[in-house]
């Protein structure tokens, strides 16, 4: 029998509705003979209310005790999708993090899981049950609650996948998988059937907000195959698994997969010094890019963190050179894009024909950086002249 | 120095407002010298809310999920009040009941405490750090979570207490204490200074709700002096102790101490059979008390578990003979009234002078039962006549 973890995000639990058509859904594939571990997420909103609840008393709440606080949103969504599947008929229980057995570093707010001890759950399975598993979270070896930070839920789910060494693992999101391009943007976009590990980790990081990076690297690093799909349609979507099995996939062939985007993004140029790099380092996780200028550094960051940046330069007395808003970034992922000499020219000459962009590149990806109002038409150009025709 | 459990109900801690306002105040009693552990209720409001999420997927949801879901709450009231003393610059930590070593049986919405391990608080009191305790909740042998059912918080302090060998075991709530009636009922109703656990468990199990019968039981048993106060003013209120340590009480003398009501009751009579005696068992809990008479039983329930138990009646082929609405229970408290004949023959007297008035006693209380809309008035005449001159 197949052993399937899937895991589903906030706005997939977000209200009873929902999880009362997730718990039908899962009870008709529990009933086909799968064996089931979910991994479920808060439900949207209440992270979001128990954060401001958090900041109306503290402005630097402790790290320690926002873990407490914020597991607490993932008890409420796993006990509630268990009681809906109880009320179908399917025998199911919920599991915190800590019985789920997922033993984290004691790094409070962003954890990294170490192992998982998962006897709990493989007893609950052979009672034929379906086990929910609160993504998230874990705790350290001191027992001392501890959540995953950006991304966690995802991560839990592959990290389950591997220790149970599942069949599959399905992410279940609100999205139907991995498109060219957001099609939001591009109408024209495809979905993407089957793509590779090191592609989906490139798109991840320049923008693209279907999984999670941290747990695309998880899924690489252990070769855990992690399928995208609707949680409205559970229709199947998009497979990331080892470029090497992707059939049809010409190797040494240089190929544009897809366009990432992050629409709006900061740029601070400070001076460099010990203070300034200390503290930048400590930022890394949220900052999007950081580059070296001379004696300067610049580095660009989502406004979402606008304010505590600002905060933080301030309380290490790091003064702000420059400030620029109002920017946005257009990735074209792929690997080896940038050896390909005549593509690049290429592409240099699309951004010559952009005001304000500059262009940079690493091993998958190809990074525009322009006004943040000429972003849709740069994707545009980009998607008609690399995407559309192909397959 | 002075290790003290201080308790803090969910209307006490139910908004931001409030409970940095207590972190203020408990800021003081740390700066003071004492050492302090505090147990911590669900926000008011957390649990209704919770429960109504609950009802909207299940009408009989699974008690070992419910546990689950509500044991949220306390994560969120005691990660809160945590985060608002560390801003007030207090060293505080939260602990879950598991992590505060909170050892129950596995009878999941109704657990009983077996025993706290207790050294993790200890550890963290020797950290000169306010130590605050999830209530309510605590954890089986078998790492399930559990709560503790009805007046679980209170349970929880004074178990926390008992354990920990506290110089005092303060309970916070929204009234001042313990009064010769309830305040609201009768304007010059006076405040009780002290109170035996006798006294105190008749006045809870007859309606009064500033303590829960369970943690005067717990407290009796155990010889945890409690002291309930306002926590709003935090002056001085009840303390509830052995009735051999309450000065001036004069022993063998029969005392009235106080006036208890419930001001709404349904009344039941059901016929007796195996079926029913069964089910009546089941939700001894709840009911406010049960009378044989002949061959069917009479019980009476307050209004908030109509629908739940009339259900249960029909879901066990039970049929109701009679239903009685609108009435309402009056108590005497005081040890050994029954006895005092003279005080019985006063009481039916005034029993007569009521339409539809039933007297019974027991050995801590004398009870009448009659229409609702009459409990006010017999209230105002038994307080005149038994508890206005005295002291």
């Amino acid at each position: 029998m197949a052993l399937i973890v899937k895991k589903f995000g906030g706005s997939s639990v977000g209200s009873v509705e929902l999880i009362r058509r997730i718990a039908a859904r899962l009870a008709d594939d529990y009933r086909r003979g799968e064996k089931i571990v979910l991994v479920v997420s808060a439900m949207a909103k209440t992270t979001d209310s128990l954060f401001a609840l958090a900041h109306q008393i503290t402005r630097f709440p402790s790290r320690r005790e926002m873990d407490m606080l914020l597991t607490a949103g993932e008890r409420i969504s796993m006990s509630l999708l268990s009681l809906a599947l109880l009320e179908e008929g399917v025998p199911s229980i919920s599991f915190t993090g800590s019985q789920s057995g997922i033993i984290t570093d004691g790094n409070h707010g962003n954890a990294r899981i170490e192992k998982v001890n998962a006897f709990r759950i493989h007893e609950e399975l052979d009672k034929d049950k379906i086990v929910i598993v609160a993504g998230f979270q874990g705790v350290s070896t001191a027992k001392e609650i501890t959540t995953l930070g950006r991304g966690g839920s995802d991560t839990s789910a592959v990290a389950m996948a591997c220790y149970l060494n599942a069949d599959s693992c399905e992410i279940y999101t609100d999205v139907d998988g991995v498109f060219t391009a957001d099609p939001r943007v591009v109408p024209d976009a495809r979905l993407i059937p089957e793509i590779g590990y090191k592609d989906m980790l490139a798109l991840a990081l320049s923008g693209s907000k279907v999984l999670h990076p941290r747990a695309v690297e998880y899924a690489m690093r252990h070769g855990v195959r992690v399928e995208v799909r609707s949680s409205f349609t559970f229709r199947e979507g998009t497979t990331i698994k080892d470029e090497y099995d992707i059939k049809d996939k010409i190797m040494e062939k240089r190929e544009i997969i897809a366009i990432a985007q992050k629409a709006q993004l900061l740029r601070y140029r400070i001076a460099a010094s010990q203070e300034s790099i200390a503290m930048i380092a400590a930022w890394v996780d949220e900052l999007h890019k950081i580059s070296y200028i001379e004696d300067s550094i610049e580095v660009y960051i989502e406004p979402k963190y606008e304010s505590d940046f600002e905060y933080a330069l301030e309380r290490n007395k790091v003064k702000i050179l420059d400030k620029c808003e109002g920017l946005g970034s257009v990735s074209l992922i792929g690997d080896a894009l940038a050896s390909d000499l005549k593509l690049m020219a290429e592409l240099l000459s699309i951004c010559k024909s952009f005001p304000h962009c500059s262009l940079s590149q690493s091993q998958t990806a190809v990074e525009f950086i322009l006004p943040a109002d000429q972003t849709v038409s740069l994707i545009a150009k980009l998607h008609d002249e690399y995407l559309k025709d192909k397959q």
